[in-house]
């Protein structure tokens, strides 16, 4: 166990992209818990494009990451030390944490984790944490997806995106993903099983490109980028689709000045579609049926996944910048310690 | 009755406003039914923007209207002759019809309506027709509208919005209502018993405007309007709200070149919110048990409606213009036939 506390503080709102100037390093030491509270050794933390949202002053579906305090992640780790008798010394905890070392924690924000189904810790932070989640629920609760039904994904080989299209095709569902590069493509139709991959960066026109595979158009679009990307999708929605808005990546960065909408928002309209927005934290009090339900088809092998599990808490602020320009190769992860 | 048919055929694909050279004037012999099918004299015709779709190549949620034959339009006649024993010679019917004075139907598409509420024969194309029906399943089916609620309304003076307004009012809702100029918001307001009303064309910035009337944000809204209205209302959604896309009269004339959606998407997320597409005939199946509901209030004198009623067939076009420029003063009907 290290001696101190290192975290990453957030001391200025980020303009556009995040730069090293918006953080600052903090060393003390490790913290102990207060009445009601237990202290996590993190070990890993998740690297999601929602904390570029925490980060802006206006906040968004949680409030802003107050400047001078850690930058706030979900984590998984070690409860190390402890006031709280259902979170013991050595259990092993997921939920909100920090950029840091160690992070105080109380129950509700942070819980135990299935250690018992045996799979190596950061699967739980990948379909058997919130990202599977907002797979599972976005896609059956608010898409509504139906067996055999055309069901289009966009943001197709990061940690939602995949998990989608493969939870589509176990239930029998023509899938269509939607990526950036050859390489990302070849995995979701080689390895993951999609229909077809649409590589968004050798496409001109993708609204057409969509078209060719779904001429009737699909009954589910699950949408993580926005943009653009979201106005070529509403030009080919069937009757009565169903968009499930879980992110919109596009424009994260843009927040000071958002893209205008798409133009074609009376297709909603026209086709009686049905667009909704989706946040996992709707869904973590009952997410215990869609993590056994994963759990399952994990182990049967109908589910994959990867991690890009990169190193150290010195580098998060550079790897977390790495979900914008698209250079990582799955759930995104940084280790932080040794359990 | 007279002894020949007047009809304004669509010969040219409208580019942005109607103009005179898109229709053609044609007097030909009243038609006779063929078999299974009955001829309606048409004593009114309802303006509905619905129709400006219609004329696009595109079409929209109807095949276009085909160049060459009489413009497609809702309208309510009497039946003048019939093959059909369902519909006698007599009968007040109302559906799909056309800029015609007579025109000749098959069953479905052309129903009775019931006379025998002793309603004025202009009530069947307003509270007790498709706009009565569009604004209860729009606003109790597709904006779930709870009683209690936040309700917004936009193109709050026209026929559905000031039904939906009235509904909202019915069932103890706060509601405020969008519409363009002091006379239509002091109608709204005074006569209607909305709670507010915002007059857009004397607002710098309609999204504050919103915000001060509902600061928490609205539960439901009903959009008839689109383009910057529907941004500045997404601008102040209620966790879990609720926004019943009816219509988009905005962009109805900019078909070919729409402007940008709106930039605030994100908010669809942030705010769980729940958008979805809204067409009459879903529901006219089943629009019966919202009818009789809708009677019950009217002979309550507690739904008040106004019909803007212009006469004369040889004047549709000038007057269908009208929807466009917000310059008619109730649900705008033209006039063809004397009962």
């Amino acid at each position: 166990m290290a001696d101190i506390n290192r975290e990453w503080l957030l001391v200025q709102r980020p303009q556009g992209e995040p730069k090293p100037s918006d953080y600052q390093w903090r060393e003390s030491p490790v913290p102990e818990p207060g009445p009601g509270e237990f202290v996590v050794r993190v070990l890993y933390a998740a690297m999601d494009p929602a904390i570029r949202g925490w980060m802006d002053a206006q906040g968004n579906y949680m409030p802003p990451i107050p400047l001078g305090t850690p930058v706030r992640s979900v984590v998984l780790g070690k409860v190390v030390k402890s006031n709280v008798d259902a979170h013991p010394v050595g259990q092993i905890v997921s939920g909100l944490g920090a950029w840091a070392d160690y992070v105080v924690c109380k129950p509700g924000y942070v819980g135990p984790v299935p250690v018992e189904w045996g799979h190596d810790l950061t699967t739980y932070l990948h379909p058997l944490g919130a990202v599977g989640a907002t797979a599972y629920y976005g896609l059956f609760e608010v898409g509504k997806l139906k067996d055999g039904e055309n069901l289009l994904v966009s943001g197709a080989a990061g940690g939602v995106g995949s998990l989608v299209g493969q939870m589509g095709k176990i239930k029998g569902c023509k899938v269509v993903g939607i990526a950036g590069g050859a390489e990302k493509c070849r995995w979701l139709t080689e390895e993951l099983g999609f229909d077809a991959a649409i590589d968004y960066r050798a496409t001109k026109d993708l609204s057409a490109e969509i078209r060719k595979h779904f001429p009737g158009g699909f009954d589910v679009y699950f949408e993580n980028v926005g943009g653009a990307t979201l106005e070529a999708a509403m030009d080919n929605m069937a009757m009565h689709a169903r968009i499930a808005i879980c992110g919109m990546i596009s424009a994260y960065n843009d927040s000071h000045d958002p893209p205008p909408g798409p133009r074609n928002m009376w297709n909603i309209l026209v086709k009686r579609a049905h667009v909704e927005g989706l946040l996992v934290s709707d869904y973590m009090h009952r997410a215990m049926p869609g993590y056994q339900q994963i759990n399952d088809w994990i182990k049967a092998g109908k589910l994959k996944f990867k991690v890009d599990v990169r190193d150290g808490l010195e580098n998060t602020p550079e790897i977390f910048n790495k979900l914008f320009t698209g250079s990582h190769d799955g759930k995104l992860l940084v280790k932080i310690g040794d359990a």
